[in-house]
């Protein structure tokens, strides 16, 4: 066997057999097999596609590219959710608490945001002393003690995908469906989850733009989990505009507390709701949606939810007394209110050009490494299918300098759509598959 | 611009503008674009292909990317030609003193051999003391004193393109038609021809099995030449069979050296006519075919040509005794003729099949970098359209070695396909694209 004909088989539109896969990716890993070899054979996957068992076959090879992690002697069950990336997504931090609180041990790690796309362990930071950085030991023992969990990723877990990635990115390769799907479930089996609810984005602030790219990804990612015996669903739901109304990190972290404390946006707490009823039905805590739904509705008017919620930040150094109505994280220095510019209904919000705006803004990095202003973002008051006069407050930026407010105020202004009538908000969610 | 950007667009399937294609072939060549970029940016050239102009700004680029030689200091007008490899191609060995012996000067720099298909280099080495490795300056002076010199590629020129096809090599991008041709002409280019005559060989024994492919790699080939303002045509000539009799390094400059002599096989002999006409065409010494074909017959009944051919031998510190009638250059241990298996006519030789047993007795290289063995190889007594009885002589294996021997004469043997009536022997040439 050798790296050359393997890039050429695939590159000639062959399956590639679980042999020749798990060859190339201990080669690669070692080494032994070059970046430019990896790169081209990358490129031809892109190309050719993969079969559902060579994908199947590449997430193995990748999760046993390193460490996994086994916590059944710290938790019988395990779940964990991941979302595709979008704007405004602060599910994990309202979501995690809620499903812990209803006896479901959570235990995740999470990623930084990149791109247009924000992430959770950026969010989970604007809350003063919340590290993100646990040893495996750390992990495990919090999971043992709390049943709740979320630290970032560590380099000892599917390395293969952490150098496949950082590869990826920089020749042209991403967009592939089986990459990406390998991509997300070698971590996730290589973590050790037994129930794996996925949170497939789509629509204009998501990577699948389109519902029968989100599909594909989402019945690609289901497959491969269930072939290994783990518990996995996919919801797809809307990343057309924003979902909740907070944009940036410390006001996404605000709007995921008010959710635990039951005063979140309503399209926020339904999706919340969507995601957390898989969690608990996989995980045996539910034998339905509407049982699950309301044990759900339980544990947040109980405050539970919000008890586990500050369980868990203390348990990773954070500030909880941060955590109140409302709460209070980092501020910036310009809160400043954009009015409609005309009467009529939002017929749309472009989620990626809110994205980008908060990212202008300081929430978001434009390279990797870049540090990140907390305080900033935007809050968006009115959403699709709401009707508003000339005149009313239609967004907030909240920012540090007075030109970058400007220009994120011109921005979103320009990512909303207008109606005159008829405009109807997205389905929330698309479809359940699993 | 970005290394990325442009591997995306490509792999996108866009057109890259100049600028593009110049930033990144420069950077390649400086190492500010990695090699797993280029492998990258290969693949989906090779999946999306290039335009005309793409292609022809990149054998620009290549060729621009290191020195170019201008010969017109020394030759009013130079010549060259380039086989796209075969087996059995000792064409330049005689077509270059030949076409010298006219008065149109030929300056060429030539390849090694590898995989099935030989290499002029390792032919012309076979006659000991002939050197190869020329430098640009020799290179220059024996241009000016003989009209002819025949040298290994210099580093120097297009160092863009000898990078890249390493890389290509290893990454399972080589058979990209844009990429071969722009790799063939950026060194034509470089190297100061001004009139081209390109041998691209279609069938069972060249690297472009179909005559479609071959046609295409030509055209691409001649439109790149006449765009750059060079006298260029093709030759589409057929590798199905090998061309001539002999196969293997020593014996190949002997049927040369005997077709210098006009002693050569009938359709070795014809085939030169076909790339030495064009020659002379392009380069101005002859009006049209029969004008040139009466030149070239002229020279070689008159053995003006063989004497360039001793001119050419000793200018590069060769031993010209070994020219003789008949030549007398390496011998092998073992000299076993074949006999025919059954009469009949001879229906197919299978030209890369031929090619590998000649590798095998160590007539080529497995890798670059190994030794090879002058003496050994195959001559085949009979061709395709030939009546043979079972018994007569059918080719002759050249080994030092008696298992190796063995085993060429079975795959050679296995090479032949037979008809009771009917065969004819395939054109040796398509047609002529200029």
């Amino acid at each position: 066997m050798n790296a050359v004909d393997i890039i050429i088989k695939k590159r000639d539109g062959q399956a590639l057999s679980k042999e020749e896969i798990d060859y190339f990716v201990r080669g690669f890993v070692t080494g032994d097999i070059a970046d430019y070899q990896a790169a081209a054979w990358a490129m031809a996957v892109l190309w050719r596609g993969m079969s559902r068992e060579e994908t199947r076959n590449l997430t193995l090879s990748m999760a046993y590219s390193g460490e996994t992690l086994d916590l059944h002697d710290v938790a019988p069950i395990v779940a964990d959710k991941h979302s595709t990336g979008g704007v405004g997504d602060k599910t994990t931090i309202a979501v995690a608490p809620m499903v812990s609180a209803c006896g479901l041990p959570v235990g995740k790690m999470s990623g930084r945001g990149l791109g247009f796309s924000g992430g959770t362990l950026d969010k989970l930071e604007a809350i003063p002393g919340f590290r993100v950085d646990l040893s495996v030991e750390e992990f495990r023992a919090q999971l043992a003690e709390i049943g709740l969990v979320v630290s970032g990723q560590t380099k000892r877990l599917a390395p293969a995908d952490g150098k496949l990635y950082a590869l990826r990115d920089v020749t042209g390769t991403v967009p592939s469906l089986p990459l990406i799907a390998s991509s997300i479930m070698s971590k996730k089996i290589a973590a050790g989850a037994d129930v794996i609810v996925l949170d497939v984005k789509t629509g204009r602030g998501a990577f699948m733009e389109t519902l029968e790219e989100a599909r594909a990804l989402a019945h690609a990612m289901v497959d491969i989990g269930q072939g290994l015996g783990r518990q996995v669903a996919a919801v797809i739901s809307d990343m057309n505009q924003p979902l909740g109304h907070a944009v940036g990190n410390a006001l996404e972290t605000a709007e995921a507390v008010m959710t635990v404390r039951g005063k979140g946006p309503e399209d926020f707490w339904r999706h919340c709701l969507a995601i957390a009823e898989q969690m608990l039905i996989l995980g045996d805590r539910a034998r339905d949606r509407a049982t699950a739904r309301s044990m759900l509705h339980k544990v947040v008017r109980s405050g539970r939810a919000l008890r586990k919620l500050v369980e868990w930040v203390e348990a990773q150094g954070g500030d909880a007394s941060v955590l109140g109505d409302p709460p209070a994280m980092a501020v910036a220095s310009i809160v400043k209110d954009v009015v409609a510019p005309r009467s009529g209904q939002v017929a749309a919000i472009d989620a990626r050009e809110v994205g980008l705006a908060a990212v202008d803004l300081g929430a978001g990095r434009r390279r990797k490494g870049d540090s990140i202003d907390h305080a900033v973002g935007i809050v968006l008051q009115a959403k699709v299918g709401d009707r508003v006069a000339a005149g009313d407050r239609l967004f907030t930026v909240h920012a540090n300098d007075r030109e970058e407010c400007d220009r994120a105020q011109e921005r979103v202004l320009q990512a909303y759509g207008w109606a005159e009538k008829g405009a109807e908000p997205p389905p929330l969610i698309y479809e359940v598959i699993g």
